[in-house]
């Protein structure tokens, strides 16, 4: 289903592996950690028996409002899905940022009654969300805790929070994130499998993808993760940006969801007090060979890249037999198709960058569906967990992006 | 309409800054570098003729087909305004990507009677372009030199390109972008100038705003630019990495613009054959604070950050006063706008930045509209190019990705 290939020699010897698999392992025993317990499927039954619902199959428009961990995974899952087969006709709509601009926007094609609201937020008092949820109680007129607002507004939070308190007391349905399980680490609990499940992806699918890279890897079957992970962090002092140069326009939201799970997991104050990190960027090909790839390929030998190829797009454009007169040097690509293009095009590009001694690897998927795209998410998180692990930190506080709310508290406050 | 503070203490004399505004007044007078003469508008009495032809004013669509600097600069701009008031209800569509999946998304939502294809390539030979081409010509069953043909497409390109010489043999109007103007370089010809023009925008405006910071350029009134393109560059060893933390949702293509400008302009290959260059990350506030922010705050000290501010979103939308019951703690901002929310973000987020003894600088726009437009993207240009001239580079080639499209033509050459 998917293969990797390091370009590179890893120099970790097989007792480091050995106690990289075990320091995760000790995470997932602990309970200190929780995503890795997600693939398991716990709310899935719950999600099920709210889809069913009458009034919930008679949504049009599913309009998450929540920013960062809260949307970027549902986003990513989404956009990496949306051309297959079980992708329903429902719009997905997000109020995450606080710009003006767009609430309008997004606001302006809302029919209320065809909506179903999921107000998302793990510490439950997130000022983006509850403003964008105040604004849209008034702007529809909703009185809360009334049928209306019951019936059209569900709540995703962990147990206990201000939110989760709110919700109960006004009788909404109102789904748990487990306390260990971070906000940029929880695609595979309610945040992401609710929404995803309402535009009609077997969920199901998606967590047994995750399970099977999980479970390989805690059979100690992922050994090429585990030195990926070991070389990214013994190089990072002079290879501190790691590219992810993604050869399909479906991954643009991945890639965003990758900046924030490894920026927000990796950049943090380690225990001896030193900054450390490594610097995400994500990229999109063929689109950034005609704007990255010259600094990749001259620029500062500051960066890893790693290519994602899908092997096929299960769609069959062809670039027909036309030869246009004066064109005649593009004709060598007539009568192959798109595909091809697209993937030839990434390994002449990997190539190329190979040529330079760039440290480069390469993820093929043979084709996306969602139990490759549940693999590839937790493959991401589990390589995010290794590099935290080796990097000495902890990979799943946040504690750089406090400072900057109490200032903002304190703006208004005055 | 625009200022610019930088929180940083430049070192650059008095003598180097001279000479750094005398080293790009020769690029100009040179003729080597033509983006400086833009703002003239030379080509704006050809394409207002064309926008007056009947058949162009019944068209409902504009399709790009293009790629690199042939779409981003339009696409920036077009995100950056279309809330505006001069912005008309014609959709524009990207034919960019060789992804067959996006192909048939923007494909099957074309009617080819109301639609306007711009086919942009500087070289005239862009794979990406010809094949999209060669695609819709077969896909609408088109035949090359009818009257259909010629009144649904238009080009730009270089004179004397393969391009060109097509154009000409089948009579289609095509534009010109001027042989000493860059992909990057040339959204102010007419690459920018004609689709953003069918899109109802007033682009004399545009160019009197790029024209406002050249001329005051050019005056040598602008040291803080010079300042800040010679600091970025002297600090390029330890801090190789510059960030563009843009606060509102409008910029997302500006920052992919800016990417590319800074990433191909200045990743080269040096005269004494050192890799130099400065890696460019766009960013997004408030959205970002909950993702790149930590990796700001506590990773590594190689970034520089450039803070957009926009002062008056002109949307006087209001977060109302509701307390929600337990979420009390949320309402020090009821009865704020979003406007002053997103702002007071920005200040808290900067002044977190700042209290690390990261160098920030401020860029604050009054109000989006197409002068202060054409402004932003000049004032880039010009930073790219003093970037460039301290580097020691050429800042206006892009050798690298030669390699790429050699490999590629030998694979189907096999």
């Amino acid at each position: 289903m998917i293969n990797q290939e390091l370009f590179f020699e890893p120099k970790i010897s097989a007792s480091h592996i050995e106690e990289a698999y075990e320091a995760l392992y000790r995470q997932m025993k602990s309970d200190d950690v929780g995503y890795y317990k997600l693939p398991e499927g716990e709310i899935v039954s719950k999600i099920d028996s709210f889809c069913k619902k009458d009034e919930v199959k008679d949504i049009k428009k599913i309009a998450v409002i929540g920013i960062g961990g809260s949307s970027l995974g549902t986003r990513a899952v989404d956009t990496l899905l949306m051309h297959t087969k079980h992708r329903n006709e429902k719009e997905l709509l997000f109020f995450e940022n606080v710009d003006p601009i767009e609430i309008e926007n997004v606001i302006k094609n809302i029919v209320f009654d065809e909506t179903l609201f999921i107000v998302i937020s793990k510490s439950g008092s997130t000022i983006e969300t509850t403003s964008h949820l105040k604004y849209i109680l008034n702007y529809f007129d909703i009185e809360i805790g009334d049928e209306k607002f019951r019936s059209h507004f569900v709540t995703i939070t962990d147990r206990g929070s201000p939110l989760d308190k709110f919700s109960e007391k006004f009788g909404l349905e109102c789904f748990h994130i487990p306390l260990n399980v971070g906000g940029r680490f929880s695609v595979f609990s309610a945040v992401g499998l609710l929404p995803l499940s309402l535009l009609g992806y077997d969920i199901k699918e998606i967590l047994s993808g995750a399970k099977e890279i999980r479970d390989s890897f805690f059979e100690k079957k992922e050994n090429p993760l585990v030195q990926k992970a070991h070389y990214y962090v013994s190089h990072s002092s002079y290879l501190p940006i790691n590219v992810l140069f993604s050869y399909a326009s479906a991954f643009r939201a991945f890639n965003d969801w990758y900046v924030q799970l490894w920026g927000e997991s990796l950049g943090k104050v380690n225990k001896r007090g030193e900054n450390c990190g490594l610097t995400p960027i994500g990229i999109i090909g063929s689109i950034d060979q005609h704007s990255f790839l010259q600094l990749l390929i001259e620029g500062p030998r500051d960066k890893t890249v790693t290519m994602i190829k899908v092997k096929d797009f299960q769609k069959d454009l062809k670039i027909p037999h036309i030869s246009l007169k004066f064109l005649e040097s593009t004709d060598f690509i007539n009568g192959h198709t798109f595909n091809e293009l697209i993937n030839a095009q990434c390994d002449a590009t990997m190539q190329s960058i190979l040529d330079q001694g760039i440290s480069v690897d390469l993820i093929e998927i043979d084709r996306l569906h969602e139990k490759s795209v549940g693999y590839m998410i937790f493959y991401y998180e589990l390589l995010t967990s290794l590099c935290g692990y080796f990097l000495g930190i902890d990979t799943y506080d946040q504690p750089g992006v406090e400072l900057g709310k109490r200032i903002l508290k304190e703006k208004f406050a005055k």
